[in-house]
């Protein structure tokens, strides 16, 4: 951590900074310069709240020198967690593909596209059945008639199943039917959400918010482990910027950041982070190539007729194409198919 | 609402658009162009659910003409929204300031704040009771507690209060104590939340999201209002840019596209759309310019050791000099202050 | 400046780096700490040119402490450059208006609408000659043509001029012709046009680029000073974000951080701010009360027929209220209209 | 084309703008709506300046339907435009790598770099002479000394050299001495020098705005194609975004867009895209899979003294791996290297 004083700060408003330093048990290092002084502080060995710190007189900012999260970092933890559900996983070397509709539907259209999914190639089978919508009069999802639907689909076809909880009602409905739990989007700082999810004992998904920084993602995934849960999955879903041409842009340098500094995997969503179906494919390909744990991706027999999100699912015959691509690159940049 | 079909779209593929457009009980109007076929869509009275249309094949892309939202539109309802807390009324002519430290921290903390702010001209009464933090290492808040202190020092000293609610619980137990439950911009698509909102029966204050359009702030209102609660008092609270002099960029345009298209009030929020204690004052003063109905400003007695968002809070000699400047300017624009 | 060293890196690297320092004639103060070793530096009367450190082995990251622009900067020179445009002045407590089409289109159009502005009360005429026009479709301006019509109305009408230059060809024919020269937002990061201005000999009217941080947009200026020309008048024009109610984002928070870091004056261009002329006059107003030097507002008489930019132009009527209104914040917060 | 009246518009009004729409040569759709009316516009057979019915009375908005770039676009040229420099191809399958310093510092440090990289198996050799620097005091490049020792080591070592050009001056040397002409990020819509460049008889490597969509990127690439000059290598380089684990975000979606609306070749520039050699790698490696035709990496023997952007300069050693890993997603992506 470094302490920069203001050019106009007095001597011993520096003093009374690192006595409040030495007060917090740390160590202070003034370095007096010519335009102004600037004071070193080491011997933190967790995260330090320098809040105190920052509205001190004279002070003009201070510049945190290590990261925040603990937990989910590199630095506490060397080797990769591997997530493990019921046989898939995900992390290591281990690379799984995440299909399904947007929406669950139907008894019929979610184990259709379960039977497909499955013969293609897919290892987890995702639907929705709590939707978050901007609007309130869009379809919002089957509820727990979903969850049934979807629990069904993925025994009979062999697969685990994954789908959002948007709070706690509705997480403890997810617990209870599949085997990973979705934090989305809109919800990665839902912190009240983050704390139940802890606590639920089944992995969770965790989105990355459309404006968060890496940072503040590794910090909700801190929330999660903090809670005792260290079965966490990140997921890069495109972020929002001023271009028009995706929905989202999907960020792929998040992939080799969270490798970098973080033992949780990090799968990628091109769905989502496209939201054009043309796009799926090329970035899907991007993603592995990038490194990424895994994919999710939403597939439709019907996108014509879907309920929501149609324009950028894949039809059954283009995720065959995806699964080909993806594994020849898996292959070339050392992951393992499930 | 305009249907594009691809360039290369057939002629039975536009007529199927056109079909699926009239069994929707809706007229169709074809336009054979050059390159590619238009369909104009007309009669819709409300908000329509295009997805099922996105998806046909030979559909490039549809265009929304009309806006999605209608309970909270100008064109559903012409004449401004006024909220009353109280007798404090905000929206019309009418303005008003929120002031209070982001957290509340102890009785003397907030009853000494309290008793400044009101003297000094402040209308309602701001204060944090559960903060949701980036850190889960960082301080929460108060909690229950925290409410009971700020609703005493409302009562004490004559201001309507207003606190942040993050989850049902919560919700329920902001409801309780205070005048105004305020929904942050991190919860403002937390669509299980916002339809709690919209049952509990008090005025609610909705910031908009870090990288929320506008429409999608209108949409949520729309999910509050929907519920039956017509008292939303919207926040412009900055968005999140590449800018890095600041925390957020403050959109003062959001102000005059919020009154042109909806009724209800909506208020600015320099010191979380600045983050920097130096930059609330003429942004305070550019927020009334733009015609805002409302401030919410943070203000510490001692901000040095505030425990959380110190940077920010103004002094209480600096709010004194804000009130000032910002009274000017309100009569400048025809804004009338409590 | 600080040094962060690699948690990994050796005793020797740390050395090696030190060493570096001491031979650029600084001074090096080395903190080891728990994780990792950091080392603050000291004696820089000037910009230091940081990227040979910066690739040293065992470097993690070079933390600039002060800021890189000094010619621009307040510490250098601490009044406010009041620039004055044969006897208009703008910067310290003077506040000018500048005003007129986006395009001069004929000799009639600018002389026209250059003897309303100057009744009701707009100090310096603009208009465009050379157009930077997205599209090679597109108006791109009379040219010469345009200047000299320019001249001439301005000179009728008692007004200084300013407009566009776009390379050093046009900055040559501009200079000749005009006050004030333009350096536009797409070229605000053409160094070559930029060192041009720096020699032109006529003050620098420079806006700020789509996505320029404000360290950047006062490296731009500095390009200029440390030609020669210390007139530079900055301009705040909006950036680009992912909001879609506005062509661009006002940032008005630029205002008071120019004011605080830099003595040149900065003004606002609420015209291409917003795009749309129902937001003009409350950003305008807003510029204003934000402490604003100015403002430069795009105005057309007969707007349905213009060439260019015509939805963001006020009718003169419009412009009439504006000043107005302007003028009554303006008194407000202390500025003196020319 | 698409026409949306305001809701308050008059019948009169209506008229007026399907009688200006007439008079252009195109057709009218009026079609009456329930809240108002849309007009349907067709007949245009190239780019329509909507500028003028924008402004006509009662307009609400103009939606155009189609792109405004015509020479560039696959409706008007549908073979990919393969661009061959000096036997090494890009466009099409053939896919190409340029590689070298960021800037040439020296003849042997250019000479070195380039016999290294011919070695690994580069194709096209970089190198800056002209650096457009953010700060008037940093290393601007050594000029036409610099384009001598360019084409120097390019004739030496059998390799095509690119270098970027900032103004019409440093055009014409880089045309005489190099083989590519590149136009950097700041200069996209420099509309002066993309004039110039399209009558410059070289083939141009068009590097994308850091805050350009995707169609102003077509329409720069459109001026200089209109010019008469059609051999235009358009790249992603990155965009700037609140993201801050990186220098910018690398926006691979660009490459599948640009293909499918656009007929030049498009490569990706991890080394600026990212801003750290950690991530240049594995976005080398997305960049193929996602379809991109080349690639443009910075690489640095002594990355350590290099005098500009060293922290992204790979060493040779890791060149060489990007290489490897390059080729073999190139195959699985039906790319071709040269």
């Amino acid at each position: 951590m470094l302490i920069v004083m203001d050019s106009h700060a007095s001597a011993a408003q520096a003093d009374a900074v690192c006595k409040e330093v030495t007060a917090m048990g740390l160590t202070a290092h003034p370095m007096p310069g010519a335009q102004r002084t600037a004071i070193g502080i080491t011997g933190n060995k967790r995260a330090v709240d320098a809040s105190r710190i920052e509205q001190m007189p004279g002070v003009a900012r201070v510049i945190h020198v290590t990261a925040p999260y603990k937990l989910v970092s590199r630095e506490f933890h060397e080797e990769d967690t591997l997530v493990n559900i019921n046989g898939v996983k995900i992390g290591g070397n281990n690379f799984a593909i995440m299909a399904g509709p947007c929406a669950i539907e139907s008894a019929e259209q979610i184990d259709e596209i379960a039977g497909i999914l499955k013969k293609q190639g897919a290892h987890i089978l995702r639907g929705g059945a709590f939707k978050p919508r901007t609007s309130p009069y869009s379809f919002q999802g089957l509820g727990e008639d979903g969850l049934k639907l979807l629990q069904a689909a993925g025994k009979k076809h062999g697969m685990p199943v994954v789908t959002e909880a948007i709070d706690k009602e509705t997480l403890d409905l997810v617990v209870r039917y599949t085997d990973i739990v979705q934090i989305g989007a809109r919800n990665m700082q839902n912190f009240s959400l983050l704390r139940h999810a802890g606590r639920c004992g089944k992995p969770i998904l965790l989105k990355r918010g459309m404006s968060a920084t890496l940072e503040e993602l590794l910090m909700a995934a801190e929330y999660i482990v903090n809670e005792g849960n260290a079965d966490v999955i990140l997921c890069e879903r495109g972020v929002r910027t001023f271009a028009d041409h995706t929905r989202n842009t999907l960020d792929l340098s998040a992939i080799p950041f969270v490798q970098r500094n973080c033992h949780l995997p990090i799968i990628a969503d091109p769905s989502h982070g496209t939201g054009r179906r043309d796009k799926v494919i090329p970035l899907s390909c991007a993603s592995v190539a990038a490194g990424a744990d895994g994919l999710m991706i939403e597939v439709h027999t019907h996108p014509d007729s879907a309920l929501s999100d149609g324009p950028q699912s894949l039809f059954p015959g283009q995720f065959e194409d995806l699964v080909k691509q993806v594994t020849a690159i898996a292959n070339v940049v050392g992951r393992k198919l499930n």
